[in-house]
């Protein structure tokens, strides 16, 4: 087996900074980035732009052009093997002649994870396997999930005061967080495959659920792909004339019994089971990786928030602490009605804080 | 007027290390360092202990012996020039042939403040005011504030769950926060000269609210004296029962009226005004002051915390947050019933935000 030396690991840094420009186009394809390099200068560079274009080890490949011949290349996902709307980049990196590949990590589809580089080595190539992996995971948390556990990656978003409240008592939220909170949020819209709010939420604030592209401080190579907007609307009170029904991007309407109406043609229905008060929320998580979404963003009130904590969905969760106190004539943040004692409290653990403009942002994951 | 040097800096930096041993036992004098050079080289450090013993200079000057003669010398705060339970430091240093005295800041009691610096220059030394000035005010904020505006230097403990929550319904709450959070607490309770608390915490929780020195991480040459301990007791609740009374450092009662009983001697009873549902807090840190308390740490429940926030009275907030979620059927941060409208929540900014143990410690100032 060989090992990763120095410059390997500064090119395949680079090959996932090049992976990182597809964050808000590639899927449901995963992010991927490639790095051609002969005699320790890199001299072809790609990345996967967008599904059905060309995979990255392609769009290095023609940049490379002869100069691959002989090459070692950085590629942060094992090359594919199989035809899918491509031909297999195993057999691409094969006839340009090149001698070395590095590989982030294997492809994490169990049924043709390591295929790639089996059928690389059969020609010749020597293969090293997993360098920086961490990172190289980190690119694609949602189509990694999707492919191992058949669900996506969810992230949870809460913003609140200090102390943990949402909104006053008659419902005034508008602002709490600083306008650089809310552009942060966007980001995350915007990398996600699908933003899952509630009905009281919609009804609320009557929100488009969308990305404003405008907010989003990146170069675009590829189209940004508006989210699926998923509503969990069980008692069926949301009606068509709402803002997020105007816009063209898919509309999945989920709840736990069928629904009239004429609604327009982007608006699908989900029919979910039912578990207690709620939807089966872990059945609309494998129905949406059914329909290829890798990254959720969950976004809405205190009952759809304490409801994914209690059911142990969420894999991320994200807050936004505004430096202000509102007391206690306010709503809160998460709807927990089972917790009357504090051993059934939920325990998670900071992953990062960092401030965003006046406010704070906490990044935590499960224990 | 003078300018420091880039090694005026580096001296006065030593003097403020210095200054910080003095951090848990000069009250209600002020933390001072100094340190005296002479031709590069330190020759004499010092530093204040405890009230009653020899002030920074005068520990320096014995350190320094002979060496003082022709010497610079750095001092954190303006020597003093009046005869208190010392005769005068500025007159001691004049005595010692010194040359040039570096001044971190000036005397914050407007009544003496130059005073010092004058003696100095009138006997023909040099004098550089104002090096590293900010640095040396945080060595005493509570001295500060109450030469400058006859109050304390107010800290505001608050410790929750990432939704704002401080104990279950029931009144649960052990242990929300990590043992870390805790033991970081004992360093502000030593270095504070009250801590102010509540009846109905203590009713709940019969604390001693006293320092548990085995906590402190650090090396004592004076004795780490407890602080007063100051309990809101309006209705007139506490029995000379409680663990608090036990333990001999002072206890101050407080209440809108006359109270009997049969209570140890260390029982100050002090009787004030009521402005609303509350004992009138400003009233209280007034007389806190009056009795040389410099900085005070609250601690207590939603009620007390809240009647400080509300009366714009806190300087400093202290928030020990722990990665966990509690749900509603808790009880809050704050009481705060006045706020109805968002426009009338408390806005605050952070200054830090730092990891203690599994937790997170932000600190935040009134905007």
């Amino acid at each position: 087996m060989s090992v990763c030396t120095q410059l390997d690991y500064q090119y395949m840094a680079r090959a996932i900074r090049l992976a990182e420009q597809g964050l808000y186009t590639t899927s449901p394809n995963p992010r991927v980035g490639c790095v051609i390099v002969n005699e320790d200068k890199v001299v072809g560079e790609g990345f996967h732009i967008k599904a059905g274009g060309p995979h990255a080890e392609r769009h290095a490949l023609v940049d490379a052009g002869e100069l691959a011949k002989g090459a070692c290349v950085y590629v942060t996902l094992e090359p594919c093997s199989h035809t899918g709307r491509t031909s297999p980049c195993a057999d691409a990196l094969i006839a340009a002649g090149v001698t070395r590949v590095v590989v982030g990590m294997v492809d994490p589809n169990p049924k043709v994870s390591g295929r790639g580089i089996e059928k690389l080595r059969q020609a010749g190539i020597q293969v090293v396997e997993n360098c920086l992996t961490d990172a190289c995971e980190k690119l694609n948390p949602g189509f990694i999930k999707r492919m191992q556990l058949g669900k996506p990656y969810v992230r949870l978003k809460l913003a609140a005061s200090l102390d943990g409240r949402t909104a006053m008592q008659s419902g005034e939220s508008q602002w709490i967080t600083s306008a650089d909170a809310r552009r942060d949020v966007q980001t995350y819209r915007a990398r996600s495959c699908a933003i899952i709010s509630g009905a009281g939420t919609v009804l609320a604030d009557n929100p488009s659920l969308n990305v404003r592209i405008s907010d989003l401080n990146f170069e675009y190579l590829g189209e940004v792909r508006q989210p699926v907007r998923v509503v969990i609307d069980n008692q069926l009170r949301l009606s068509n004339e709402l803002k997020l029904f105007s816009l063209p991007s898919p509309v999945y309407l989920v709840a736990n019994k069928k629904r009239s109406g004429d609604w327009p043609p982007h608006v699908e229905m989900l029919e979910l089971s039912q578990t207690g008060q709620h939807i089966d929320l872990e059945e609309c998580l494998v129905e949406l990786a059914k329909r290829e979404i890798n990254e959720v963003w969950v976004e809405g009130g205190a009952a759809l928030a304490g409801a994914f904590m209690q059911a142990g969905l969420v894999d991320e969760l994200i807050i936004y602490q505004a430096p202000i106190f509102m007391g206690e004539n306010t709503r809160g943040l998460l709807d927990m009605p089972n917790i009357t004692e504090l051993k059934q409290a939920v325990r998670w653990q900071f992953e990062s804080h960092t401030r965003v403009g006046q406010d704070l942002k906490l990044i935590l994951r499960a224990l």
